[in-house]
């Protein structure tokens, strides 16, 4: 059965995003050192179209959280924000570039409903009515392999919170940020279960299951 | 040298305690799983004087925690709150009863002068003039051995904010509670460096070194 997971990397004190957002630094300030441990890995740089990249255990790590998954499911910020509602005259197509990659169908959760938008080997569908509708969708698309939930914070705590979260990792890096997004806002009551521990170069991977 | 070391169990979303603590609930509510871990395991048992326990990973991080530890520091409820100023008519003596688990000089910060406490083999001293001072006393009573924090979170953050704890390690345990305190609350700035992570049943132990 299709399953919703979630990975994300988080710093010690909770955050997943930095404060004050913008185009210059769309994951927040203080955020550069954040998703260092990713940008070098080889499973990293061959979805970005890039050659070489690190292997081992975070590659290991990564590329396990990226199997299996049929469709992703990510908020408007995450598909790259921008001023909206779009339209013809503002066809904003988000900041992942001409080849996207994830390969895959893309479930942007917008108030702003939109035509799908086809880049690469990537096509996103843009949901208006709600995160269950959403899931649904992403769920059919996947078919019999997993959905995978991007981010950013503010999507990934209304799935949480609404218990519709199958498995989660976070990538927890040593790092205190004191101020932006935090996971977890909002979210009571899960039963988590854990699933697995594995210590890798500067970022511990824990990985639970969401009980029902 | 002599470091501060400093180990305490944590939630998934980073609380350390529950909501409205009070004598009923000193760690506040909803935390009853928080400990769970730890209360059943050998070396716990032991410094209350109690036979029997588990033993195996978690007893041995637990071990490992207090090993070489010559004197620790506490804030006032972790000693135990209740009524202040203390006074000869009001001679609150916490709630570690008649045998502290300590069998160390304890320094409990808080801001009402009183003589020492000698409770079993524990002697309380009362440190009214902040957390230099403490860790400094705490330091000459410690000799070459190290100094545990124990905490609240409140007192744990000062220390973390002031760049003045060597070693940390954080329990984590598989819960999220959405509410209560939080560690890292106002501590901005570490720089932290991952010793070991450790998968012990039902919490996984992480160890970190504070780089100056």
């Amino acid at each position: 059965m299709s399953r919703l997971r979630f990975d994300i990397t988080i710093t010690l004190d909770g955050y997943v995003a930095g404060p004050n957002q913008s185009v210059e630094h769309p994951l927040g300030e203080g955020t550069a050192m954040l998703h260092e441990w990713v940008h070098k890995l080889r499973t990293f740089r061959e979805m970005h179209g890039d050659a070489g990249g690190e292997t081992g255990i975070n590659d290991d790590v990564l590329r396990e959280a990226f199997e299996n998954r049929g469709a992703t499911i990510m908020g408007r910020n995450m598909f790259g924000g921008g001023p909206g509602p779009w339209s013809s005259e503002n066809p904003w197509n988000g900041w992942w570039g001409d080849e996207p990659p994830f390969h895959r169908p893309v479930f942007v959760l917008t108030h702003f409903a939109r035509e799908p938008l086809a880049l690469g080997e990537t096509t996103f569908y843009f949901v208006t009515d709600g995160i269950e509708s959403a899931l649904a969708a992403a769920k059919d698309a996947a078919g019999s392999m997993d959905v995978g939930l991007g981010g950013g914070a503010s999507v990934a705590n209304q799935y949480l919170a609404a218990g519709l979260i199958d498995e989660m990792e976070l990538h927890v890096v040593p790092l205190v940020l004191g101020a932006g997004e935090r996971l977890f806002e909002g979210v009571t009551g899960l039963n988590l279960e854990p699933v697995r521990t594995i210590e890798g170069p500067g970022v511990t991977h824990l990985k639970y299951r969401v009980a029902t």
